[in-house]
């Protein structure tokens, strides 16, 4: 069940795609006691909506009480009039919910370049602060969701030295799932409490190997952003032994959510894993990792089941990260296909394409240079990808 | 009519793909004076291709007159044994030509990873060399193609002090056409006489803002190669107006080849030419360029003829060049889109579909920081892209 003590959340249509067609597209979540703790992570696009530089300096001045999420526009290159628009809304939903207007942080997800229809978003403030129940999460899990199939919640429960804590968590992704941070909206709740210094530290560690190692097409967009947000009407988060099993929790919900989003990426198929090993480091491994995943060539012969090595050997090749061609090594779930460099006697390419006829496998890709690991999570691309990129908007 | 003073060249089948088909695949170009006056830019990818290591080597000492290439392999990821093949190969070439084994540059382009057939090539060498005539360059042109579905040449012509002289330019490309350099292998002919330090100037700076500023999906090749050779049959060049003369016509061949790599994309119905300005130098502008080139999003867009701008924004905000949002501009094909950071009042959205549904057009985007310029021109991405890299190969 998708509860989490100490949060309230509802969903209504406010027809922000202008259809008419009763879609959820206005979400909220009411962390509904005393707590403000909350931590967040956002894109690092230059071109940022409104929202976000909102949401960064209320999570700044530590006052976030609530989340309102739109999806099917993202209120971004909106300029003044954008922030305007998001301010008037989170003050108007502040003030139905009897809160400081500081304390609402406003997200928004969908076109680029056209402003809200806030006439129509502010009348459906009222219904959706009036429809706030412990029960509210399944609903806004759906209201949040733009051209992804299905919904992402994971749920994890950690026993600290006090009781036990929940972690609870929603994202929506589908496209523009790709460099540096998340690309996609993700909201972390939990009962446990905890300061906000330490849910900064837990929510950029479970970001990193997670939201920030998976990829659908390489665009990062510019409303990106993940909050975590404890209510503490659990137990608390005792350092640092406690703090480890929360992290993990966190992560884990993380790490689930990120395999939805990929798994569930525009057109895709299947879901597959790169490692990265013998990089000169890590972060060169990273780079390396994340060339082979945002390959075209990788990933359309990641469509077509093709044990085209050649073309991840390319990638890396081209990622910056040093590589020694004598020390390539290339496994395909468990198939050995190379060895310093070269193609391992007894190979044969059917068993590779049995491995890649899976939804879900690894690739292991050793460049021969050094200890330096990485692992990136990607989904082949097929002509749907192009289809729904093409069809979308118009 | 493509013949160049100074130069023969022929086309055989050596079955390299092993279908039988009886397609053409190794080629030659025999510059057959005295001449060994040559350049060469090649791919910057860490995983190279024996020939090209074997190219650089040779350019590097000043021996070129001749090039053998071929299509349907890359020789590449075939360490020690590929450089064996393709030495093996040229020696045999040399033998035949009654040159010495270190002038002739062996070029190879296709799919990664396998060794070359060398007997069935060695074999073909024979009627290859014994084909060579002045009117060969076409069908050399056929046999270097992969997946391009058209022979890219361009001729020009240019009156110097003591004369006229000839630059012929003969290119593949299709896929793969992507960051730093060609990603192509192209071949630039001419019977002018010119010094080996001139001809380097003439073709870096050739080079930089054509086949270096043409993509098609990002991946970046192992095998890319562009050599320019001077037969010196024809006038010399003197400095310096002469140089500038002749500079300018192998530019104009370059950028012809460059235009016709990228409309014969993989897939691609449209070559799209972005503009970017503004930027806070021409490095930075390069950046935001590149981005919004490569963007699937942005591709899609373009094959949708869906005026889709925020695409666009949000590309050159992740690209690492500063962006002042405030200051963005856009215009597409001369229809006035954004100024200011906000829509042109009366812009309308069919105007700007109008231009889009056209072949070829400019996008101008401006970034709002500086004087910085750059050009990049892409194509479309299309499910015909998805379906050409699914099946290469298989």
């Amino acid at each position: 069940m998708l509860k989490v003590e100490g949060f309230t959340a509802s969903a209504v249509s406010a027809d922000i795609r202008g259809k008419g067609d009763g879609r959820l597209d206005l979400g909220l979540i009411f962390m509904d006691g005393e707590s403000t703790m909350a931590a967040a992570v956002f894109t690092r696009n230059a071109v940022v909506a409104p929202p976000v530089e909102l949401c960064r300096e209320r999570i700044g001045k530590g006052t976030a009480r609530a989340v309102l999420v739109n999806s099917g526009n993202a209120n971004c290159m909106t300029l003044y009039g954008g922030r305007e628009d998001a301010l008037r809304l989170s003050e108007r939903t502040a003030d139905l919910l009897g809160i400081p207007d500081e304390c609402v942080l406003p997200c928004s997800t969908g076109v680029i370049g056209q402003r809200l229809p806030v006439d129509r978003m502010e009348e459906a403030l009222e219904p959706l602060v009036a429809s706030l129940s412990s029960d509210g999460l399944e609903s806004f899990s759906r209201a949040i969701l733009t051209t992804d199939t299905v919904t992402k919640v994971a749920v994890e429960e950690v026993v600290l030295k006090k009781g036990k804590v929940r972690v609870a968590g929603i994202a929506k992704g589908a496209g523009m799932i790709a460099p540096a941070m998340a690309t996609m909206l993700g909201f972390i709740l939990t009962d446990a409490e905890v300061s906000r210094y330490d849910l900064s530290l837990v929510l950029a560690d479970a970001v990193a190997d997670t939201f920030n190692s998976i990829t659908i097409d390489g665009d990062m967009s510019t409303n990106d952003t993940v909050i975590l947000m404890a209510s503490g009407k659990g137990p608390a988060v005792k350092r640092s032994d406690d703090l480890e099993v929360f992290g993990k929790a966190v992560h884990s919900v993380c790490a689930s959510l990120a395999d939805m989003i990929v798994a569930d990426g525009e057109g895709a198929t299947k879901m597959v894993t790169f490692r990265v090993t013998g990089a000169l480091d890590n972060e060169e491994a990273k780079k390396a990792a994340r060339a082979i995943a945002e390959s075209l060539l990788v990933k359309t012969a990641l469509a077509a089941a093709d044990p085209n090595w050649g073309r991840i050997a390319a990638a890396a090749g081209y990622s910056g990260a040093r590589v020694i061609m004598a020390g390539f090594s290339l496994s395909i779930g468990g198939v050995r296909v190379l060895e310093n460099g070269q193609v391992v006697p007894g190979y044969e390419e059917a068993d590779a394409v049995k491995v890649m006829q899976k939804d879900r496998y690894e690739i292991e890709v050793g460049i021969g240079t050094g200890p330096g690991t990485a692992v990136m999570k990607t989904c082949d691309l097929t002509e749907e990808y192009v289809r729904i990129n093409c069809e979308y908007r118009s």
